[in-house]
């Protein structure tokens, strides 16, 4: 199966779980709409594929993935909403769609991504494939991944940095924590699911770091080159608003090279793990020359 | 020790566990500030008090139950502070004291919430002194109580009734959700960690329903009748904004009736739970009796 059959065989599946995930709630109600609306809204998958891949590596019954894969898409899907809001990114429009604040409203969305932020902790708690000791893990890393010394650090580093240009450093850390945080928990969850040891989940660790970094740097250069049909947003919105982007810093081969420099990184992490054959090897070739 | 003295003894333990609790993350930074200063802006403590009660009506050794409490009251700090955003109830000052998003501004103020909301569930993962298995169960309790099922079902629901007089039963039911649930998981968490049964804790399910109320329905009459500084916000603000109330609906007298009826129902339901000695018949009355 090529890679791209694979992450849309996996994005299938993703998207059924999250509909399972969410029936439970699913008397219809303004709340309940506006959730279903964002986690309906489309989007890659990509946190939960590259959770499976990483489950996959060690085991292959991938059942057992899913409600974790699903609890962390409603938590990246949650951190959307906020972000949109008029008081944080003021964005309209997002794959192409009207942002939940703009179909509802911005009551409805904040409380909207409060409910899926609450209820990803509910769904896992509820998983009857999990122990209470992987469940409890699994709270502390997806509850620090998300957090205010994780995810939700990154979006108010992100915020004070907007209309300056910041040094690499700085940039990098926000990116660490924006976005690298969820990457990160999505490879670990997925490979302390499937059984890897201790120091596998160490070289995880690492590979996760740098394929999270291929990640923003991409996008950061789709920003530029990108093409506004495939990407189902505007182009050159980074540079309009004055943002710290990677082609900012480094001029675009600058950035091209750096993304080159870490997906090399990324396998070298991945071959200390001791996995032989891995889908996270396609998978880092996806991200580092993804055009959407 | 007379119930006010109990009430403030563990006030201030309350209010240290959340300073321990906040600790590790107490590098100074615009979210961490914004995270402690509606932290520490006061309020009665309330639920963390609630649930030590009913834990002590069980077992002596109360330690065990402050990590709970804790995120208990991380929860209901993070919704008062989204509650008072400007797209919400947009309210300025709380307890006395400007909210925060007038201290901070409206995305710092959205993400603490975030943060809370997140750091409630890491800190409850992280606590030594619980088992998984106790780990699982309250996690589930607590993010089905602050869910879009509970208390986030609740706010929408309120925002949805505003300006408009609703029924009693529906004004019961956003109740139930908006302030019920977590007053509910409050007394269910804390006997539960005590080794109560599990039929006395569905007695207590059905006493926390009760007193919930009783607390809503003082909370519309001190809205009325109460006085400003021992409230430490405006009276008649219920009226001002057209909200539906108990005095409103029931007359003044009317609705103390129904908050003593509730009152009566509680301590049927703690009868028949079967603990001889307990605060909660003491705090049922300083529920039904305060003046703030």
């Amino acid at each position: 199966m090529s890679i791209n059959d694979y992450i849309k065989t996996y994005q299938k599946r993703v998207n059924d779980a999250l509909e399972e995930a969410i029936k439970p709630l699913a008397a219809s109600n303004r709340l309940t709409d506006s959730m279903l609306y964002s986690l309906r809204a489309g989007g890659k998958r990509l946190r939960p594929i590259l959770m499976i891949a990483s489950y996959e590596s060690f085991q292959k019954d991938i059942d057992k993935v899913f409600s974790t894969a699903s609890a962390l898409e409603m938590i990246h899907t949650y951190s959307l909403i906020h972000d949109d809001l008029p008081a944080m990114d003021d964005d309209d429009l997002r794959r192409g769609k009207p942002t939940n604040h703009i179909v509802f409203d911005e009551a409805t969305a904040i409380l909207a991504g409060d409910g899926l932020l609450t209820y990803s902790f509910e769904w896992l708690a509820k998983d009857p494939l999990l122990s209470d000791r992987e469940k409890t893990k699994l709270f502390q890393w997806l509850a620090e991944a998300s957090g205010p010394a994780g995810m939700v650090a990154g979006q108010m580093l992100d915020l004070q940095a907007e209309e300056q240009q910041v040094p690499i450093e700085q940039l990098e850390n926000i990116h660490k924590l924006k976005t690298g945080q969820l990457i990160k928990f999505a490879i670990k969850a997925g490979a302390f699911l499937g059984g890897a040891k201790e120091n596998q989940l160490e070289y995880l660790d690492e590979f996760a770091t740098y394929i999270g970094l291929v990640f923003q740097i991409q996008d950061d250069i789709l920003d530029v080159i990108g093409d506004e049909e495939t990407l189902g947003k505007p182009v050159g919105s980074d540079e309009e608003n004055e943002k710290s982007t990677y082609p900012a810093l480094l001029g675009l081969e600058g950035a091209k090279k750096h993304r080159d420099n870490y997906e090399t990184k990324a396998y070298e992490a991945l071959e200390k793990v001791g996995i032989t054959e891995s889908r996270l090897f396609d998978l880092t070739k996806f991200l580092t020359e993804r055009k959407y």
